[in-house]
């Protein structure tokens, strides 16, 4: 609690020359929650790896005036980096050029190079789809007036982004849509003004992923161990997705290892990966090393399993596929579960779980195969298998593990939940096979 | 441009009492980029639903310092309601129920019966999971410890919600995980100083979704029509998943229903939804309406697609399954791929495509069957295929269209416009059967 009346004690601050950044996000489609702003969470990680800290996000709507106040608020906040993003598009709602030029007090001049360049890339939309663009050079135009001095990057859609050294800060502003924004990146890191600060010191750090043990008990153990104060570092503990994750922050790679080793002595088994990966990286990862292959049988996850599998580079060495047997039919032609399975035990059972992992070990020709059937949403649940309830088994070349588990959530965090759970227990399958 | 410089006429503010509200969100792990941030989107969405204008969500870490200045600035603002999000969990980083107290001046009291609620909550995760849970009495007493007079919601986790009234504006305070914050809604719908503030007004809002028409032609349109001063409306445009969202308020039904016609006269068949529902969800209502049932053979969309399908209620009666072969054996072996076709024009081709598609539609005994095959990440790529190459097929009772497309943009990227592409592919089809 004297933490918190005191302030931190800046663990990192004080004597290293960290850089720090804030980032504006604009959108009104954001601010009514249609839209999902994954933009902030790119640049933060993408300056976090740099070693540069965000300290702030402001999101606001498309309304100028409250545009304006949040982007002058945090160019007077003295961060070294302000990046923005959203509101560079066509049309009449996409205002943050503008703005950007206002505040910084740069007049906006139509770069007819740029204008071209863009009425290039609508008319190669327009030829690819074999569509009517229609009357689209007012909105060209407004793309390519950019205030005075900027740099363009891009455009990789029709939007340029822009870097403005101006006001001490280095003003990043980019577009909102996330692959736009995302293939800028290399052009950010590349340029003259960013570089440096992004250069400018990584501070150590160390992760601790675990699965099976309650927040509250890394808190405590943290506190017994002496906290940061002890270790001379800065950690966040987060439950995330059934697991948590403890982030080390220090100057100093030994100080940041030093609590980590200390957790991970304590915490055991339930300690499963320490460093950058997700389980997902670590599966293939593991699998890769081990020569092994996997498959999957997805009744109520509905392939959102193997989506999340082959997100990963690599995968396509260790996982054969999947069969998504959504209805009952399904689960008796695809994958073999008889019909006195599903008449006696219903298809959300222990008993339909294993012949779907069965299954699918024998029709995709892999070494593992998990299957999980459950009930994940509205409807369907019943007394004694309510809401909730997921059924998972995996079968390997000698062993077979049944699972039931009750997970509380709306049906897509039961999906997501299931997933975890499904992968968790894949690397127990093959951790006891090693 | 003058609308910037004059401020935009407040359409719906001047002769409404719109109430207005702001988010806090915090977390270390979303300012490094590692946990993306969805809360305040649902906190967003719900408040919208209700007529809350949400404008401004500050996102900061969970150091004290920075997390009470966001929290002051935020309740000095004037808003209706001020929301905040995470920061409530059991360990040293969680402080935003301290610094609320501290901020609005209450006292913070441990409640003796909200702390062996959560005990026992600690003990079922325990007891369920046949885990130890070692030493938690101390972070379950923090989570008890709250501002005097605050009402409690849930938990639903370990962690309380809070209603606090206070400064002329209503406090809420929610826990970071996503699906416990939801799981309160329905408390703070009901609370007695939320409730009367969501039934205050409800702003007539109209929504257009476009397919295969670019920004800029939709802007130059709005313009074209007079925009948002000749409608009496407030208007934003958004590309997302290669779709255009026109979202209109206004005042009254009429305002916004007339921009919404004038537009839709214009556009035609590139609106393809004008109400609420998104692409999954008009597919699903499409099919249940005209009793067709649907099956998906996926290849480097690894079955996102299936899963973005079975996220829609009532999918269970359209939907039969989809089979995700990843690996040539499993195109052969479980959808019936021609080692010829695989050999003569590889994986990626159109002549794939359409084995795959007629092979799912046969195997899984649906109406109609969509299949996805191309190139979606890093490497794979050659001259005349290169990265984003997609090739996709339908096929129906009376009917067959190929579709090759060129995506642009990372993996994650690519598979996520593919499953648009597809949906869309499908609505052509049945929609071209009726």
């Amino acid at each position: 609690m004297t933490e918190a009346t005191t302030g931190r004690a800046p663990v990192l601050d004080t004597d290293t020359a960290e850089a720090r950044a804030a980032i504006l996000v604009t959108g009104s489609e954001i601010l009514i929650g249609r839209t999902l702003d994954t933009n902030s969470g790119r640049l933060a990680r993408f300056l976090d790896s740099h070693g540069v800290r965000v300290e702030r996000v402001i999101t606001v709507d498309d309304d100028p005036v409250r545009l304006r106040d949040a982007f002058a608020e945090l160019v007077a906040g003295g961060y070294d980096i302000v990046c923005t993003t959203g509101g560079l598009g066509p049309t009449h709602d996409d205002r943050t050029v503008e703005l950007v030029g206002d505040v910084l007090g740069l007049p906006l001049q139509l770069r007819p190079d740029l204008a071209r360049t863009i009425d290039g890339i609508t008319e190669e939309f327009a030829r690819r789809r074999g569509v009517q663009v229609g009357d689209y050079r007012r909105g060209n135009d407004k793309q390519a007036t950019v205030p005075e001095g900027a740099r363009i990057l891009g455009p990789v859609g029709t939007a340029p982004g822009l870097v403005i050294e101006a006001s001490g800060s280095v003003v990043i502003v980019l577009p909102g849509p996330p692959s736009e924004l995302t293939a800028m990146l290399p052009e950010v890191e590349a340029d003259a003004a960013v570089a440096p600060i992004l250069a400018r010191f990584r501070p150590a750090r160390a992760i601790l992923r675990t699965f099976g043990v309650p927040e509250s008990r890394i808190g405590d153990l943290f506190m017994a161990l002496g906290g940061d104060e002890a270790f001379g570092t800065e950690t966040s503990i987060c439950a995330s997705r059934m697991e948590i994750e403890v982030t080390i922050r220090a100057r100093t790679e030994d100080r940041s290892q030093a609590l980590a080793d200390a957790l991970a002595a304590e915490l055991g088994d339930a300690v499963y990966v320490r460093d950058d990966r997700r389980l997902e990286q670590v599966v293939v990862d593991d699998l890769v090393e081990r020569s092994l292959t996997v498959s999957f049988a997805e009744s109520c996850t509905g392939g959102l399993l193997a989506s999340r599998l082959v997100n990963v580079d690599g995968v396509s060495s260790v996982f054969h596929g999947a069969i998504v047997a959504y209805s009952d039919a399904a689960k008796q032609s695809l994958l073999g579960v008889s019909e006195d399975t599903l008449a006696r035990h219903g298809a959300v059972s222990a008993e339909c779980a294993r012949e779907l992992a069965l299954g699918a070990r024998d029709r995709l020709g892999s070494d593992f195969a998990v299957s999980v059937t459950g009930v994940a949403g509205r409807g369907g649940g019943t007394a004694d298998k309510p809401v909730g309830t997921v059924f998972l088994h995996v079968c390997g070349p000698d062993l077979e593990i049944p699972l039931r588990v009750s997970l509380r959530g709306d049906r897509q965090t039961i999906r997501e939940w299931t997933t975890t759970q499904a992968l968790h227990l894949l690397r127990r399958a093959y951790g006891a096979s090693a």
